[in-house]
């Protein structure tokens, strides 16, 4: 991703008081999402499981609290030239409703690898879809031209601090739900929802642990803390596909001041925590947000007997694609 | 189903008083389940969807609230002699629950064809398994056997007056919720839930519509309320497989006195509904409570514009059977 793109957004590091602005901000638009107990998965976790159902959130995840407060950030001025973002899921959703919401229009470039109902998803809610190719440097050269050309505003899918303000949001309500939590744990990609939570969790209590739930297919925000570099440029294989970003600028130094580990979990995991959630608290989650529940139960030790929030970020999945899924988790 | 068998229990119809009484009796023990909307269903459907979520109740469905209501009415004496029932589904688990909790034992007179999963909840719950045959004869003489010998107490499915006073505490909730509903879907097999919603709706505001919702394959209480007698003996065909059984003695009579109309669907409608609402709320269904959704869809002259109430009914499916669930959908 060239300087230029990730820079484009205001690039100063947010805040708690941000966090706290932001829930100001989303909360005419935003649903405050319930947060659910299962007697029968903590019983099995062997601790206290909170999970924070932003799989019930608009458009079916979290993306949409970063999305709409970015955008309800913004001048009159600068919304009337549109919004711009670049995503191949969740997030396009959130910004073409956020958009919507604002009375403005959203151009969302998205690779022509596009799973068809997320598409539908995006133009569904009135965007205009840009297709590119499915490699990084396609994705940022079309986003360029689309910023030139229309003279829109970007919101970046997780490198900026309006967005990780506003994904925040989830942990303030959460913590508010469920007072005096030991630990969150929640699923790391660009890591926008992950450093927000940081900043909403370690300015009510900075002895909360906080935890990223990461696959091993797509380890490197996990290798990155561990090294003390941001590592990019790898290619992810995992069935979490809204976990296949790399950390950002803005993110990576906010997760190495505040997280306390990155747990690993491989795809069978995250499929067996799936089918778990499903069958137990009857909630549609996609893979990407099993994984919170994934390495609570894979680094167990750790959670004994504890009070442990997850956020389960997310229930966009094809139905259609279950049965492939599913015989991930067996052959494992 | 023999004479004897359908009278075992208290036969006096319950009333509106009743399921007050229920709703106070298993407030200790029941989850007030949340009521659940969605914009894009809605828009669907035309008219203002609140959804009763018993697919978040405890076992899983709504079976739990009669099972629980009956047991916790027995004096301590009847407790002692151990609960027994015949189930292959919702009411086994339930019953097992409710029996534990109770202090005492449950046995479920199951089918060998019932489902692994379904056995594994019963047993979870600490009830002990008796195997019969599929055909309804066997399944009596097996429960009259486990009666004699046991010297039980019988809680019927649903033709028991505590079980559908327990069962109306679901439409009780839903209208507190939801004050001046228009209309409520419920679904209807043996008509424990759907009697029970009759006592409780029209104890609230008599001008309540009140529709049940049947497959076309299992009909059978459609076609004796519009023939004026109690049909029994037909094979039931469909996908609801919480919703092959007969209307009992108690449960027919309430729904010629209470009830608007029973609205029918096929199986592919069925699964349809299912997967808008596994796909737009997010929320784990079986196809037993789609059809409310299912009903109202293909109905919707009758809903348009107006506020109604669906009872999501359960929310206990076997996962590995999606594939040909869905194909179902497809074929018809």
């Amino acid at each position: 991703m060239p300087e230029d793109f990730e820079k484009a957004p205001a690039n100063a590091t947010p805040s708690h008081a941000d966090v706290l602005a932001a829930a100001a901000r989303i909360a005419p638009h935003a649903h405050v999402t319930p947060v659910m107990r299962s007697r029968a998965l903590d019983a099995i976790a062997g601790c206290e499981l909170h999970f924070k159902c932003e799989n019930l959130q608009r458009v079916g995840a979290f993306k949409f609290r970063g999305a709409c407060n970015a955008i309800f950030s913004l001048s009159d001025a600068e919304v009337a030239r549109g919004i711009v973002t670049q995503s191949s899921g969740n997030h396009g959703a959130a910004v073409a409703l956020a958009a919507r919401l604002r009375g403005t229009t959203a151009t969302v470039v998205a690779p022509r690898s596009t799973p068809k109902v997320k598409l539908a998803a995006i133009a569904g809610y009135g965007a205009r879809i840009v297709p590119c190719e499915h490699r990084q440097a396609s994705r940022d050269e079309v986003t360029a031209q689309v910023l030139a050309e229309t003279g829109g505003v970007l919101v970046h899918p997780f490198n900026d601090p309006r967005v990780i303000a506003g994904q925040g949001t989830a942990a303030l309500e959460l913590l508010a739900s469920a007072p005096g939590l030991d630990a969150l744990v929640t699923p790391v990609s660009g890591g926008g929802l992950l450093s927000g939570t940081c900043l909403a969790a370690h300015g009510i209590d900075p002895a909360i642990e906080l935890f990223g739930a990461e696959p091993e297919g797509a380890r490197d925000a996990h290798d990155s803390l561990h090294s003390g570099t941001r590592i990019t440029g790898r290619v992810a294989d995992t069935v979490c596909d809204g976990l296949r970003s790399e950390l950002g600028t803005l993110t990576y130094p906010i997760l190495r001041e505040h997280l306390r580990e990155i747990l690993l979990v491989d795809d069978a995991a995250v499929v067996a925590a799936l089918r778990l959630i499903w069958e137990r608290m009857k909630l549609v989650v996609e893979p990407s947000a099993a994984i919170a529940l994934a390495v609570v139960l894979a680094h167990r030790e750790r959670f004994a007997g504890r009070r442990v929030g997850l956020v389960l970020s997310g229930g966009n999945i094809d139905l259609d694609g279950l049965p492939a899924l599913f015989a991930t988790g067996r052959s494992e």
